[in-house]
């Protein structure tokens, strides 16, 4: 069962520990780096404090350490019949998030998000979501604040994916298909074409347009930003430790699958500190979707985190704000940005990306299920697939940390479509 | 993370510690008690010891805990905010196998039977599924020991409910529809009505025809008998040492939910052996759904495990081999009978049936997840709902124990229909 006394204490907030000052967030209006004040419409106060923070070590509330021990600490696995399967030398580890009640790591900041509004006397959230995960998780972290919460998903997810729509239904969420007739965003957009199938970019402008015009309501935001990515480092300090209590001094390589990047980041930023502070060399790999290859294809410039531009402009590896990506299964890695400090630390050299392609990625997933028992998520599978293929490569032994962000039991049909052939 | 440590070494027999022994399962041709011999087509050798046996330690062997470590040992959770949401001075835990690979109990006993068919040589397994709990958990162990299986699923379930299914053929394990076009008793059916949506009785004929047919083949049951039974005993013996480990001395009452049987005495069948040795007083509720009342509605006498007839006589409680229940969306519930063994412990008076209405089951279940943010299989959402409306009778503390059997995430359409108002 899980082990609440060995969960963090503190989050890990890398922008206090490096050399070189991650680039500020800008006003989209004039340019100059972001204040607290213009953060104060769409975001609680707390949460407006972690993303300008330069501490390292930021203490998790009490409140929110009790959420997590709901299902933290979550398990590192070592991978042996992968390992046999694969024909490598390396001790391979998965450090797995799937056991939490939504099945995925998102949950680690909407619990915290939640709470933090909770404090500030918010009665009522906002957000968008594609696939869902972001709005399940919230949806359950909302139930345990008592807090009412709005879920703007794009309508393409909405009519074809509805198992998550209902969880967040069930966690006593409100769903809306976006675009909406609710927001003057959503009518424009229908308006001008009704038959839409919507998108990221749309749902974030409804949701904000509806939080900036309640004062008792906030805008939340399940990756890219700061705040988030702190959050996620409960991964990567659990991994560390459990890493040393199974014996291994340090890891060779840490993968993880990046769309935002707060999963990969909330799981690298803790090996990378040991990195930071000479106690280790330990390299770590960013897999993204041939896709939607924001890291290996994207610029390092200045851009905003939605289509509408209503966001501070982010310094970040991005194709571009209107860029639009092929449909493929791991709808959480079709993004076009990716997260600042993640950004950051690939410019530093700590970080390198790495493209894989979808059936790769599939295969590698159910090469894994069929030793590990465990189905993985299609955005997780790209981090097996490329750690699988590294390990493949080796002829020495090493220590592998795999990211496996959560399980894929909501997108089965995805597998269904590989085994029968029907993926390109 | 999960406890490898703290896996229980033996499972628990409750046949060898009761003062008045089970009536035998007897031969359905000549009602002589059933030998080894009698059963050695059907069953591996080491799974007809065990069903036979009346030691009550026997050993889990070392691989089957190896594979229970990977998601063993499973969480007993405190559910406070259900307590405060209730109003009870009750202190509840919930003993919950979500966590396992296919978020279920079921692989409890799957990974055993695939262990013991492994030592005998047995390249091939049969089963039949409904709605696929059972399917999945047994194409999990089967990948895992390197045996091939082929599952019959009832033809309405593998239309209808195809998530399972996918989760089936990623393991590597081959689904037909049942009725099938493979087997005698698939054909005939057939050939009377072609449009048949099948049921469990055909499935188990078409599944226990190809094992007996082939000498490498053998035929397996997700509960009922003896040696089911006892596999699920790991999740009491882990409750009972997790109760005192969280500072309680005994259980008062233990709710779980009864379909087959094996879920409930898995949990129970430890909390008994304290009432036998007079260690402690737990009382024991077995939930069922109002549809399928075996124990409440049932007769206590000697009947077929199957509508075919070829299945060993057993004494159980049962609506008849014929009883065909509503359409339910606790799919794992709908059975006609009781496993022998649980049925004994009634009769000795152990354990009391209580019937719970599906619309009170996911009541009660809604109210769970809101508060504890796990989203309840159907089938468990009746044991919530029975240890709910006792909680909210008390006036005095007690110490309620609930078997949460698995998660709902495959099952979400059914909340979306209770949610709405779809659901009689």
């Amino acid at each position: 069962m899980p082990d609440a006394q060995s969960i963090p204490t503190h989050w890990y907030n890398i922008a206090g520990d490096l050399d070189v000052a991650p680039p500020p967030h800008l006003h989209p209006g004039t340019r100059e780096p972001v204040t607290a004040d213009d953060l104060a419409p769409l975001f609680a106060s707390g949460l407006i404090e972690q993303e300008l923070s330069t501490e390292t070590d930021i203490a998790i509330p009490e409140p929110v350490r009790e959420a997590y021990a709901s299902y933290r600490t979550t398990p590192l696995i070592r991978a042996r019949s992968f390992e046999k399967a694969l024909g490598t030398p390396a001790r391979i580890y998965v450090k797995y998030e799937g056991v939490s009640p939504v099945g995925s790591h998102k949950v680690n900041s909407a619990v915290a998000q939640a709470y933090y509004n909770s404090l500030d006397g918010v009665t009522r959230l906002t957000t968008e979501t594609g696939a869902g995960q972001w709005g399940s998780a919230l949806a359950f972290a909302c139930a345990r604040f008592g807090i009412d919460l709005e879920v703007w998903q794009v309508r393409a997810s909405y009519d074809a994916k509805p198992y998550r729509r209902f969880l967040i239904e069930t966690y006593g969420g409100t769903v809306h298909a976006s675009p909406s007739e609710l927001t003057e965003a959503g009518r424009a957009v229908l308006a001008r074409d009704p038959g839409t199938p919507g998108s990221l970019g749309i749902a974030v402008s409804e949701a904000v347009e509806v939080a900036v015009k309640d004062p008792l309501a906030r805008y939340t935001l399940g990756s890219v930003l700061n705040h988030v990515v702190l959050h996620q480092t409960v991964i990567g300090l659990e991994a560390v430790e459990q890493l040393r209590a199974a014996g291994e001094d340090n890891a060779d390589i840490v993968f993880g699958c990046a769309g935002g990047g707060s999963n990969l980041a909330g799981l690298a930023f803790p090996f990378i500190r040991e990195v930071l502070h000479d106690r280790a060399k330990t390299r770590v790999v960013a897999a993204e979707p041939t896709a939607c290859p924001s890291i290996t294809q994207g610029r390092y410039r200045y851009d905003h985190g939605d289509i509408a531009g209503l966001t501070p402009l982010l310094k970040m590896h991005t194709l571009g704000q209107d860029f639009i990506p092929d449909p493929i299964h791991a709808g959480g890695l079709r993004y076009h940005g990716m997260a600042p400090l993640l950004s950051h630390t690939v410019e530093l050299g700590y970080v390198e990306g790495r493209a894989v392609r979808q059936t790769d990625a599939f295969a590698a997933a159910v090469e894994f299920a069929r030793n590990e028992g465990i189905v993985p998520a299609p955005e997780a599978s790209h981090a097996i697939a490329a750690a699988a293929e590294y390990a493949r490569g080796l002829t020495e032994p090493e220590v592998i940390v795999i990211g496996l962000s959560g399980h894929g039991q909501l997108d089965l049909p995805a597998y269904d479509a590989y085994l029968s052939g029907k993926l390109v």
